[in-house]
């Protein structure tokens, strides 16, 4: 692409759309013009880009008409029935959600990652799930030099992979609670104030992980090209706005030296080390919204293993942003650059 | 004891010695008496105890005169001071702080797990941290019949392991933020609205793990009376009031048969399954407490290992309750017993 291109967000209102706007200017994305695109009942708000106040489009099949790059995130069913009209219109579609994820031919992209994985032709890119980008962008650098043999995750995961309602919810159910009122919950399955829950996506009866977990181990092993690849995980859902936290058993093929370790996520793309024994400070999700690096800590052998091959990690990034806008935004910069 | 005990408990009225008091009457325990002692600022209080108001006594060296079992929940200076005392005065201790938990010759006790453990003639016997408590319940009778060889834990801990004042911060905190105030914590080291945090305990400058994960350790080895057990954890905190929940991940010796698992949990003492994949519906903090139980579920296999040895579950019990006081008053039943 010589001249600028034109750029259109579909799905502007959401949580994520809002945060791809805010992406884009605040990167100084270089584009000819931005076209924000909602459900009709959006159509007609205005929101503001640059200075300007954009107003928002209604989605339809000629949206994509002169449209360079699209960035979707209005949910699995919307990218399913638009992303395949946008290609046509030659239109390259950044894909926030699951539906092309995993379809042979669609490359899903982590920049730190797999940056190779783009080839010059895609018109449908897929940006993987929020819980699997912010574990891979510190495990990749460490499998890079260290060959992971198996990852064993469990999450603490931020209301907002729910969207603006899933945040909403927390915080009316939260206040209802502290009022002695009752809440009927909607958007998710069980009272979320103070509480803990299992990862809200289906469960499957057969094998018994939910979609969160299938999501994490099959996008691993397709963004890493490791089919074999251990990833294993247990997701859950605290009540927490917007970033996710991970904790990661990390074990290696070889015994692991930590000073290692440290040094290879001290020059790891898009990987802040916050990890302050003395001060017990290390990566909390207050601290991990509205930055763009994944924040990594508790860095530590696990003194239990005799091999010396074990560590543990613990991780904290924002939902919206690396698990979703921002990485996004990167996928589509590096469109430009190839 | 052929008589009728005679029972004190010392810190009545923090939040542990308030269900110290609760479990008492729930049980119907068999005593002569109940006293109650705390510190000079809590004595003349009144709390109830089997429709009667017991005064709060002044915690001092001549309060175990004629006392048969005293319960501790004052904290670990109070334990190192007075249990000696006591002991002394030939009243049985059972202590809920870490003062004596991995003392040569004090027994450690889970009813469920080592009840073997407790000899006639002890007059010091410690209660184990809540979150070792939570997890050996239900792994105990695992490890018994599949030989484990190795778990890797995540704690999601409640405010309440930090008392009474740790609870009141977190609702505090939490409606300082939704009122849009500023809030500055004075219990935990870190905002606890809509947060977490790595566990507020000391943390080891030297190998990292902080002070609740070393504790699952060591604790672990001693009640199971294996020097060589494999547990090793991340402890964090969670917005949540009294129940802790942990991500457990266990490897056996040999391939394990998820079903034989199910069938020795569901005949474990002190465990519930919740393990509804259809209805999503698992262990959850709001469920557990003030429930005896364990609340156990997410039982399913870690897909990525060849070798099948390896499972998940996801517990959930109440850290005031089998966390705390439950257990502690379970040991006094077993003195009685013996």
């Amino acid at each position: 692409m010589k001249k600028l291109p034109s750029v259109g967000i579909v799905g502007a209102t959401g949580a994520v759309g809002v945060q791809l706007i805010k992406c884009l200017e605040v990167r100084g994305f270089p584009l000819s013009s931005l076209r924000l695109f909602a459900s009709a009942r959006s159509a007609g708000k205005r929101l503001p880009f640059r200075g300007q106040d954009l107003i928002v489009e209604e989605l339809g099949s000629r949206s994509f008409e002169g449209l360079d790059i699209a960035l979707f995130s209005a949910g699995g069913s919307t990218s399913r029935e638009y992303i395949p009209i946008a290609a046509k219109a030659g239109t390259v579609s950044i894909d926030n959600s699951s539906a092309f994820r995993m379809t042979d031919g669609v490359p899903l992209i982590v920049p730190e990652v797999n940056p190779q994985a783009l080839g010059p032709d895609d018109k449908i890119i897929a940006n993987p799930n929020c819980s699997t980008i912010i574990a891979l962008v510190p495990l990749w650098p460490i499998h890079q030099r260290l060959s992971i043999s198996r990852v064993v995750v469990s999450t603490y995961q931020a209301a907002s992979g729910a969207g603006a309602a899933g945040m909403a919810e927390l915080e009316h159910s939260t206040r209802a609670h502290l009022a002695g009122e009752a809440f009927a919950p909607q958007v998710f399955p069980h009272s979320y104030a103070f509480n803990v829950f299992s990862h809200n996506s289906k469960v499957d009866i057969e094998d018994g992980d939910n979609e969160e977990e299938a999501k994490m181990l099959k996008e691993t092993r397709k963004i890493f090209s490791a089919p074999g690849f251990r990833i294993s995980a247990t997701c859950v859902r605290v009540p927490v706005m917007r970033a996710h936290c991970e904790s990661l058993h990390v074990e290696c093929e070889k015994p692991v030296d930590l000073e290692e370790v440290r040094g290879i996520l001290s020059n790891a793309p898009g990987v802040r080390i916050v990890d302050d024994r003395a001060g017990n400070k290390f990566p909390m999700p207050v601290e991990a919204s509205g930055q763009d690096d994944i924040l990594v800590g508790r860095l530590r052998m696990d003194t239990t293993d005799p091999t010396n091959r074990s560590f543990w990690m613990f991780v904290s990034g924002d939902q919206l942003l690396k698990g979703a806008a921002l990485n996004a935004v990167q996928i589509a910069e590096l469109l430009l650059q190839k």
